[in-house]
């Protein structure tokens, strides 16, 4: 029996309710971007900015943060590892994330971060930098402002990278990110100079978007998700929003071409959906111990079930014929090795988003490092430019022609998202470092997924992973589930795997 | 330029705010309707309920009520005739209302009304009366409460119609159905012993959903529904929901036969549709005066394009070749003609939703005279059946076989919504008196609709009707729009003029 208190009792029946007020937010900002009638707009942004009012005066409110003092002075809901302990640690760590910063520089930041972007789209579309620079400088100040309101010790760039990965530090992620960009530079010279690139043809096959759908849909019901817990629907940038208990909302678009960006699009949300459908959410809503750990770890399910499940040998065996019955005869042209071969072509580009598996992550790097200069004062705008493009030509091998291909290219910055780009690659290396173990605890996992057997996988992600919540920090839990600290080597053997799979190296 | 205070501009921000937090819950309602997981059921029930909690508290509260007591107090505001002064005798109406029930009894009314629709499901289904009579004595001893607590002078059975209704008495409307009923009754014996029964065979080609849904939104788009700032979905129940500024969401369903009943399923909610359209939510959302009058008068809405544009001659000369081009050509076996007889046939029936144009009414009298007698006292629960059946025989002429056909039939009073139904028959004789003046005002109308021209119509209702919201009561807009009292006349001449053309009498 877990230890219980009344003040226990009362923060978690507050935490609830703000929750569910959060999710009925989340509702709103799902039907905005799939079924409002464009006229809504102007009304939805005063509903949501009501609610988001509301949901923050519940969350930052005084008789919160006396229960949650109550709660840290009593020994027996504190007992060290317990459930209850962690479940009031993370209470006291989103406390004071969001009633640290006052609520003036709140209001400024989404009143500056919402010019910002307009500006930002205006200059990307124009590829006109020096338009958008003043902006981004007034984002980083705002952003130092807010990182100095944390009053986190060390590097100012650490209270940002905690909003979105709890107890991650740059000097961490420094280390591990060093050792993987000159390996993954490496291999991406071999590629190019041994490789023998696959042919793409299978991705060509055009395949209109009702046929793409019910294909998606049939992977996600063979993956696990569940359908009457959930829903897919199409939008212009595709999403997972964990709206409430028993209510997970993937999105995905469709092109006529290229089926695989959906295909690929759908199983990473799908991956997002299933930790959230994995969290236990009927139980703890609105507490920690039934909220998802990090952007680092959310990303680690996506990636997996998109690149280590969906672009592996075993899932093409698997899903080819369906792929055929469902998408047309066009593709019986081609066999499942092929489509393997084609979903897995490597190849240094400009667009992060449009990235393989092997250089998304020096992407990451470059803005990481850019980012992390500039908050630290260690760069300046004006030379973000150059310093991008030098990267990208001494990281990709790549020359970038202009800046809207260039440093314009990511929303991110334009509304203060700084600290959030490393948790992408922390996503694909604490995948790896998952899917070693995972085929360690379950030797005939590939075997299982060639044959379209999902739930063992399932069910090791659901117990290992999901059910715990927010009860570790992303860090302890990678310890604890593949007994060692998060290291690049996962991640660069199965690239590496891949690559010779792939490109013959 | 209207009248204005610090007090009042408040006052409507308050209001505004809270009808912002009422359309997120609208769009909580809609969401259940069309896309929610099954399985967020139970979450969606306590997020709705925390937002109604919100929003009650929030029309409730004491600063609302100072401010209207300030509004009242203030002579410029309050200029007899002007807006303002509408504006804010209708903020006062629905202050009085949400605040004169005690908040145990609101609680109370929502506990047992959910207890007992589950009865009155089961009951129904079982066709067992005994079964939910407690519960229907339980809802009407509710209701009488209820009214009570709103203190009318006169009828108990006021205070309820009242909040469908406002301004309206029972004794006023038994004043209007009394003479229909018999009038109705006399049509309907002429129609069973003379008419001669057109053919129904062009309700009977299959017609699939999909082909339904793009001939429904392109009868939605011709009559000049904003489909910009709507859409039409599926459910269970049709439904037209005004969510808020810029946004009005229809739904229908969907059969493979008697396509007709989706169409005007269709038409009946884009007439509470373009109502919800043509209301000034930009300017004035939250405030009365962007509000709808009463249910009579949204109904006449609906069923003014619903009957009186959708079932008519003109309507179908100009549809039936778009019909037959979006339903497919086994349409192209009938004439406008044949359609425009088979849409009318009026027969008495049992179920009131199912009922035809004609004798709609009559089920909807046997309703009002039942639950006005039951809250009186002059009835009682136990002869509910007796009653009921009686009537049937009387003004239908309909043996009814079961309870589940008869008095079981309907949810309304499962929870305790007395004084609903009349609304229904006093959007009938409203529409009717109103279309008779729009064919004066416009007089070549019918010759516009058969060229499928409905802007006029539109702009008619617009100017007339839907641009007041709540300036005026229904009786008061009646007088003042068609120069007359609301009379029974105007609907019976033109159900007469429909069972000539298509009975031939």
């Amino acid at each position: 029996m877990p230890a219980q208190s009344a003040a226990y009792v009362e923060l978690c029946g507050l935490l609830r309710e703000a929750a569910h007020l959060a999710s009925a937010a989340a509702l709103l900002g799902w039907d905005q971007e799939t079924y409002m009638p464009a006229s809504g707009g102007a009304g939805r942004a005063e509903q949501s900015s009501l609610l988001a009012a509301i949901v923050h005066e519940r969350r930052t409110s005084p008789r919160v943060g006396e229960l949650i003092a109550a709660c840290e002075a009593d020994d027996a809901l504190m007992k060290p590892g317990s459930e209850t302990a962690a479940d009031v640690r993370e209470m006291r760590h989103d406390y004071d994330k969001v009633t640290k910063i006052p609520s003036e520089l709140v209001a400024e930041i989404a009143k500056v971060s919402s010019q910002s972007q307009e500006v930002w789209k205006k200059a990307r579309e124009k590829d006109d930098f020096a338009m958008f620079a003043p902006w981004l400088e007034r984002m980083f100040a705002l952003s130092r402002r807010k990182a100095e309101c944390y009053g986190v010790k060390g590097e100012l760039y650490d209270a940002l990278l905690d909003e979105y990965e709890p107890g991650a530090t740059s000097a961490m992620i420094e280390a591990t990110f060093t050792p993987l960009r000159a390996r993954l530079s490496e291999l991406l010279g071999r590629v190019a100079d041994d490789g023998k690139a696959p042919s793409e043809k299978p991705l060509k096959v055009k395949v209109d978007a009702s046929r793409q759908h019910a294909f998606g849909q049939f992977i996600l019901e063979k993956c696990g998700f569940d359908l009457a817990a959930g829903r897919l629907d199409v939008t212009t940038h595709p999403f997972c929003s964990g709206i409430g208990p028993g209510d997970t909302r993937l999105t995905t678009r469709y092109r006529d071409e290229r089926f695989t960006d959906a295909l690929y699009g759908t199983m990473h949300e799908m991956g997002h959906g299933l930790y959230e459908q994995g969290l236990p959410k009927a139980e703890r809503f609105g507490q920690p111990l039934a909220g998802d750990i990090s952007l680092g770890i959310h990303e680690s399910q996506s990636r997996m079930w998109e690149n280590f499940v969906g672009r592996s040998k075993a899932f093409w065996k698997w899903a080819m014929p369906h792929a055929r019955k469902h998408l047309g005869k066009e593709l019986g042209k081609f066999d499942a090795k092929e489509m393997f071969m084609a979903v897995n072509t490597a190849k240094p580009s400009l667009i992060r988003v449009e990235a393989d598996e092997a250089t998304y992550n020096l992407h990451v790097m470059v803005r990481f490092e850019i980012e992390r200069a500039l908050l630290n004062g260690t760069m300046k705008v004006k030379d973000v430019p150059a310093e991008w493009n030098r990267r990208y030509k001494e990281y990709l091998g790549v020359k970038v022609p202009d800046d809207r291909r260039g440093c314009l290219q990511d929303v991110h910055w334009s509304f203060g998202l700084v600290g959030y780009f490393p948790t992408y690659t922390l996503g694909n290396l604490y995948a790896a470092q998952f899917w070693e173990k995972i085929n360690a605890d379950i030797p005939d996992l590939q075997k299982q997924i060639a044959k379209g057997k999902f739930d063992q996988l399932k069910k090791w992600l659901n117990t290992k992973i999901h059910r715990h919540g927010r009860r570790y920090r992303a860090a302890e839990l990678c310890r604890m589930v593949t007994g060692a600290d998060l290291s690049a080597d996962p991640l660069m053997r199965h690239l590496e795997s891949r690559a010779q799979a792939v490109y013959g190296l």
